[in-house]
């Protein structure tokens, strides 16, 4: 894939996660992947997906920024959204929070097989309190 | 300049911090920028990154990742360090830490006009426990 088709392969690959179409997963996603230096299996990468979006039912993918080079995806990703349960060591307050994620993928024949993620916890520590020990 | 010439670029503005040679900065930020969505002039941008240097003396920003394509960066930077002073609200404890950023950059005529960076805020509280109030 040339730059723009991964660009659009990436932001299908959310459109997907938006609508729950997580059993799209395998077109975007390697059998086997690293997520911040840990291996994972896809079905367990799917099983993260659907937590996150049973703690966060409104949850939604903004891209904020986008950069495509190669194989390679770097994205600033922004949400809006009302946790309902506890999130990244977060208890849910009932309302809203506003935060990003830098993250960095790698792909290997249109699919991904890392992932680098970091979110903004700074941000939902402002939010939301400090995080249950 | 293309996506080589950008990344060679943006290493060489890398080694000038990792030289301290503040006053190389010119050459690679523009007079008016903006980080994390404030505005800053040069000057302050430049009084920040020597800021950190007067808390962290052994900073050094190893590049695990770089993502390049037009005016934009992205980076997965690393360090491995020991700061002297509280950094983010970090007390020192005497120990290196390890932690990575991720951060965005647009260039204008070489020179940066935006950054977008998120620290592992986690792997701080995990290495230097909880941030002083």
């Amino acid at each position: 894939m040339n730059g723009g088709a991964l660009e659009r392969h990436y932001r299908d690959y959310l459109a997907a996660l938006d609508d729950r179409r997580f059993e799209d997963l395998p077109a975007f996603v390697a059998d086997e992947l690293t997520y911040n230096e840990a291996s994972l299996s896809a079905a367990r990468y799917r099983a993260l997906l659907e937590d996150d979006v049973r703690r966060i039912p409104d949850l939604s993918f903004d891209v904020q920024h986008l950069v495509v080079a190669g194989d390679h995806v770097a994205a600033r990703l922004r949400f809006d959204c009302t946790p309902v349960e506890t999130f990244h060591g977060f208890e849910p307050t009932g309302s809203r929070v506003v935060f990003t994620e830098h993250v960095f993928y790698r792909f290997r024949d249109d699919r991904i097989v890392q992932v680098w993620s970091l979110l903004d916890v700074a941000a939902l520590q402002r939010q939301l309190g400090r995080p249950e020990s």
